[in-house]
């Protein structure tokens, strides 16, 4: 088993912290986004959708998606439980993460890639974004759709201790590095926003988070 | 348990054709999105973030996402088995399903949102999507990355009777729908595409998909 990671990379780190929260250690490598490695033939080879993280298992399978290869860690390791028990707590996780994720992450990195230079002719990720040029409105849109999810996320927070449950989730990972990538668009939490600055010390405070 | 539905709408029908799999028939009430009826007060009442599909358990308990309705009908009913059973299938479905999603559905949908008339001060959905203008570059952006899903659906179905594993899974269930959404937006699988076609032509085959 291998994981190919890229160490300031939201995406690899939801993985990262996943592994550490399971325990569980293994081998990494490091592939650089920014200067295009993931998308150079030596990278395409092992996985032709340019896309980090990516596992690659004992028999040589080849898992890219980060909540598909969070799921596969789940079911070896079921301990401790990130994903749900019961029919309405795996219903709920999965709810949040989706939140999280979707109107969370995805806005952030709608505002980061179209904003970057880095990413000038790539604002969609991996091979299948070749030749997208960045579209400046997206900054703008970006920025506000991840305002309003801290909004509704601080919300959450002042009713559950955690994201989805009333214990730590796959959903709290993905929010907890939502609120950090989002310093990259220069979007922080507001003053008003006790809640979540105090559920986001908490988890920022385990020792997962370093991962 | 009573399921807000719209019948045109693309995913409020994944969880139809889901239930449809399932054998089980819930009651259903109709909502209508081009006219903003998911956005009226009596709709954000019983679902604040104004999205369909909308199920509501016998407890109250709300919920709107549609792969969370699926998660949660698949704990409750586990036959047929949708989601893998072993952790590479949960991982495989998983994978497949996300990209039939993000790289397909939401590619599509975001071509279809920043066009149609009836979305043009809200071409991101749900009461989040509040007074987000329309983008027009982003209706060439999702057609374009529609037709990359396509190639590459094509080609997984070359390798592959479904589209996760050997057999029908909740991923099929969103790459139908996709590619029937997709006639929105003027975007077919190409005479070329003789895989996808086939796929196509027995999956829409099946009971489920009339539902």
């Amino acid at each position: 088993v291998k994981l190919y990671d890229m160490n300031r990379a939201p995406n690899p780190r939801r993985v990262r912290v996943f592994l550490a929260e399971k325990g569980i250690d293994i081998p990494m490598v490091q592939i650089d986004i920014p200067s295009g490695e993931n998308l150079a033939p030596a990278f395409t080879a092992i996985n032709p959708r340019g896309l980090l993280p990516t596992l690659v298992l004992e028999d040589g399978t080849v898992l890219d998606e980060t909540m598909a290869i969070c799921r596969y860690i789940e079911a070896v390791y079921p301990d401790p439980n990130l994903f749900g028990q019961t029919p309405l707590e795996i219903a709920q996780v999965e709810s949040w993460q989706r939140r999280c994720e979707l109107e969370g992450m995805y806005s952030v990195g709608m505002a980061f890639r179209n904003a970057s230079p880095f990413y000038a002719h790539r604002s969609t990720q991996g091979t299948a974004g070749q030749d997208t040029d960045q579209i400046p409105e997206l900054v703008t849109r970006g920025k506000l759709l991840a305002e309003r999810f801290f909004i509704s996320l601080n919300e959450r927070l002042g009713q559950s201790a955690y994201v989805a449950l009333d214990r730590f989730t796959v959903a709290d990972i993905t929010a907890m590095i939502t609120v950090d990538f989002a310093r990259w668009i220069k979007v922080y939490p507001t003053p008003d926003q006790t809640d979540l600055a105090a559920w986001h010390a908490r988890v920022s405070a385990r020792a997962s988070a370093k991962a």
